[in-house]
């Protein structure tokens, strides 16, 4: 086995990479963003690159012209580091951040801090006594005497870190014991993790608790596909800045099977599947931070949600179990971790919280949804789908609740679809068709110029083509359809929602059929999954009380379009709600509150897994999906009503 | 500021060091052990090293002959690294380790480890249950717990570290869920930190608590001078070896106060003084695993007692104001810590102990040998004095206890005498003078060929030759005596204890007038600090019921000296017990019992701090005893009867 040397442009990252490593693999370890949906697979087509010099193994992949191949281009998942390589990275390949709008969440999850809660880190204001013989007490006893009587109650014990003791002598003397104390919630027990001098206060500065210089946490949601990164104000609980990133790990694989098969199989794959998680996550808290001027040691704490293989991939630990029989993880719920060890670039001693899992596949994402909605206190029989690459979904109430997972896939995150986007700026998350004028009504997050389709956007479209009849309920695009936007391209069928010069772009924003079927296996997939955990627990739909939808679909989700496309049950539609992304929400709640955080330990518990993989029922439901809405239209009375009037 | 290349010889060890540091430095940097007992003031002349390439900075320093200097002797802590150089040290200035020999301590302070007791460490077998898709718990908790139901009630919560989480996955199927977990008291909250097969067990196996393989964990004397590591194992509480070696901090000074300078007036002096401590640890710790065939993964815990300074420089902590007024440490007491942040070579994550304190001068060595000695469970009234560098007492009994310290500086522990040593292999450690034979009757440890003379034995030679009028009251040598072994050597007057040719050596034994004068300050210091100690209490030194005397004596202290010099107070000597190195027996209660760990916290704030350097008669009672045994004759009355007989 050889290496050679590999240089990205323009990034100008020069590394050191083995020659069987693919140029995807190399980029991704060495931090250079190359944009990519398959998960290496050859069959995207997005990570295309231009290399410049040296003369790659491997094969140039599919989907790469004569022209193209003769100056240099290949699929960087598919071409192998053979020789000394320079890559050139053009604009079309790179995976740039994705900015998010911050608006309230429409499920109102965002509450402020309780005052008497405790968060998972504080800034303390203290003004210790000076030294005296008569006490005789050393500069720490007089440390944590002084913020006992502060707080009091809230800790079992207090104890400072080695470190800080380092600093308190010289530190506490030079600023004449006027110093803010880092304190973190390890579990009830406190400690001293970090020391400053005394913020500036406005007013007279008379010391307060939790008021001092701003401190920030990360409410952090790490989903397979995407990574989203929320800057919170600790003493507000108010969310600064928000980013989003495709996750780096997607290299190895899309869906969390292959990210699992990956990290076992290469001998350094663990490794590789935690550092790509771990370089996203800090991409995304640089993001924030630059962009508000905020110090990587002003973040104190960070609570992080994910499935449960995402939580184990960050963590190193191996999720091989997961996917052999009985499907056990390595661990459900983990202590307090510092984040020097999670590898999270923020204070090194600071707290971060892994929201706890249920089980293999229903993981912290569910515990801090189920959290975030409250749905564990409500007396309404409710229905609970997060629907992520994982689509994971809980039913029952306060007394109950039964809970299971599906294989979605990332299409309704806009991943692995010709325009499909991430809901962020410039995402479509609102559209109709009229057909009798051939226009196309949308609305944009940020009413930014268009640049793709978002989850809720993808709904809409799907139910307006039905509705219109450009779609047959198998998803076919009727090509006798009098439209201009229905047209076949590279042999491929689509509908143009945008047109090129409409949305200031050379190209047409367009949906293929090929995306369509995508759309529709993960939309049978969550339906099916739903329909088999409800006959589970012998419910019938219409007796759900509440259908609450989170998701990355932006801040906006048509119910009656999620119906009529079959991915939620027919039932009232006032009774659906989508609350946004309760991950990220939950995540804040763990972040800002003790109670929440004992609370998602109770759920990660009493929630009852239900392994829809075993039960037989699910694969043929999930066949009898792959129809507009459902091949049985008898589940869904009102769209068969609504499809015949549009007949 | 340039550097130049040291390479030193017989070890072999090359460094890059600057141009202004000592030759002394560099070689304590380096790890190459060069003895020196006046702290590099070059006085003791005890660093003699022969420059063999290259010009030394700085001055040969004083003692070395015309003939050395041509030959390119220099004192070490004198001449400064102005050149390349290559530097002998001679065996006569290498120091080597201190060979203990174990005995059981004559104040039978080693009792067996109580059997509910918990220890900082145990390693626990476990037998878990294989993974089940019912119970859907994870490998971790599943071990969780099974370690909870083994040891039902000994922890208040269990926790694992990240890296066992991470090796459990692959170690516990590997050995078909049979494993020795490791697992920590963090003051009452057990924490699995280290994970291994199941240790090959006697007999069937049947999963058993604590009879593990071999666990080890070290009790440690971290003394001002000298550093004495016991090797205990675990399951059975009993020593399996021992070390001591000087503490290699000597290089930046004798005693607390200059260590305390250096480590303030140094760039690095903090780090430096730091690293000598741990090197020095590591340095016996080493000797005593390899002589024992033991891994240093084997050894889980360790239990660090120290004066206060000492705690302080160990942990790199600022000790700075220990020594301005108002004399306030920067910490009494400890959170247990891990092996790797202190910096002691064993299992990186194990607990680490630190005996807490109790002020800037009563350290963790009186705390560990209150808790030795169960004075303060005792009703009995008893002054217990620790006689090390810093020479530390309490008196009280179960109801109070008043503690202070006193500089003694290191005479007693056979530092800065020309015949002084540590108490070990070869050490006279008992002796009588016999005028009428002139024959010097004694005893060695480990009745091995005299290598010099311990405390015991100093004590005794100074009593013996008072007796015997060789001395007189100032402790001045009668020249006049009629004995060969009154002699002046190098304008010194001397006593020679053994000759040369009876030890198998080419110089004789002997002991000076100037390390009379030295032994005479050290034990008017420590009988001034009693006095004043006794008088601050209003407790007359006849009324004690017990005088207890701890330090690194040996096996064995007699009394009668003991107060026939004026060290102790006169009273009838069946109530004086020598009872060994309690610091070290302390430790190993700490490190095997929670009980003696909690009592250990609870003592240290109990004890009430005398604060004798502020208190005028002390300086007045120091003076006043620098005679053999006290310029007032009525203080020791029965020491006036002996010695009246004697004359």
């Amino acid at each position: 086995m050889s290496s050679h040397i590999v240089v990205f442009l323009p990034d100008g990252a020069c590394v050191e990479a083995a020659s069987e490593q693919t140029i995807l693999e190399v980029a991704a370890a060495a931090g250079v963003a190359i944009d990519s949906a398959c998960g290496g697979q050859g069959t995207c087509g997005k990570c295309k690159v231009m290399v410049t010099l040296g003369q790659p193994g491997g094969r140039p992949g599919e989907g790469i012209s004569p022209e193209e191949r003769e100056r240099g281009f290949v699929l960087a998942c598919q071409s192998t580091v053979a020789d000394d390589l320079v890559v050139e990275v053009p604009v079309e390949s790179q995976r740039g951040e994705l900015q998010i709008l911050l608006q309230p969440a429409s499920g109102g999850l965002e509450a402020a801090p309780a005052k008497d809660d405790v968060p998972l880190a504080q800034s303390v204001g203290l003004r210790l006594d000076p030294p005296d013989r008569t006490h005789n007490l050393g500069d720490g006893e007089r440390l944590l005497g002084t913020l006992s009587a502060q707080l009091p109650g809230r800790f079992t014990h207090l104890e400072m870190d080695l470190p800080v003791l380092r600093s308190l002598p010289r530190l506490g003397r030079q600023q004449d014991w006027r110093l803010e104390a880092l304190v973190g919630d390890f579990d009830g027990r406190g400690v001293v993790f970090g020391l400053a001098p005394e913020a500036s206060r406005p007013g007279d500065g008379a010391p307060t608790e939790g008021a001092g210089g701003p401190s920030y946490g990360l409410a952090i949601d790490l989903g397979t596909t995407t990574v989203v990164v929320h800057l919170i104000e600790l003493a507000t609980g108010g969310v600064t800045r928000a980013c989003a990133s495709l996750n780096d790990q997607i290299t190895y694989g899309e869906d969390v099977i292959s990210r699992i098969i990956y990290s076992q199989e290469h001998p350094q794959g663990l490794a590789r599947a935690r550092d790509a998680a771990r370089q996203t996550i800090n991409r995304c808290l640089r993001e924030v931070t630059e962009a508000h001027g905020v110090q990587p040691e002003q973040i104190i704490a960070a609570a992080i949600v994910g499935n449960t293989v995402m939580t184990h991939l960050l963590l190193g630990i191996d999720a091989s179990a997961i996917r052999r029989e009985p499907y056990v993880p390595a661990v459900r719920s983990l202590p307090v971790l510092r984040a020097a060890e999670v590898g999270v670039e923020i204070h090194p001693a600071a707290p971060v919280f892994l929201a706890p899992c249920v089980s293999s596949y229903v993981g912290g994402d569910m515990t801090a949804g189920v959290l975030a909605t409250a749905i564990a206190e409500s007396p309404q029989l409710t229905l609970f789908i997060d629907l992520g690459t994982n689509g994971e979904m809980v039913v029952g109430d306060r007394e109950w609740l039964m809970c299971c997972s599906c294989s979605a896939g990332p299409a309704f995150e806009g991943s692995g679809l010709e325009y499909g986007m991430y809901a962020t700026i410039g995402a479509i998350e609102r559209l109709r068709y009229h057909p009798e004028a051939d226009r196309v009504e949308y609305a944009t997050i940020g009413n930014a110029r268009p640049r793709g389709l978002c989850g809720s956007g993808l709904v809409d479209v799907l139910a307006t083509l039905l509705r219109a009849s450009v779609l047959d309920r198998r998803g076919r695009i009727n090509l006798g359809f009098p439209s201009p936007r229905v047209r076949v391209r590279r042999e491929r069928p689509e509908f143009v929602v945008v047109w090129g010069e409409e949305a200031g772009r050379s190209d047409d924003i367009s949906l293929g059929e090929d995306d369509i079927q995508n759309l529709i296996r993960s939309k049978s997939a969550v339906y099916a999954g739903a329909a088999t955990l409800l006959e589970s627990v012998g419910i019938e739909a219409s007796s759900l009380e509440r259908i609450l939808v989170a998701g990355a679909f932006g801040n906006y989700l048509d119910a009656e379009n999620a119906v009529t496309i079959g991915l939620l049950p027919d039932i009232p539609l006032d009774r659906i709600r989508f609350v946004g992304n309760t991950a990220v929400a939950g995540a804040r709640s763990l972040l800002l509150g003790r109670q929440a955080r004992a609370q998602a330990g109770d759920l990660a518990r009493r929630m009852t897994n239900f392994e829809l993989s075993i039960v037989p029922g699910y694969m043929d439901r999930y066949v009898a999906g792959l129809f507009l809405p459902h091949t049985d239209l008898s589940l869904f009375p009102s769209v068969a009503r609504r499809l015949e009037l549009a007949v």
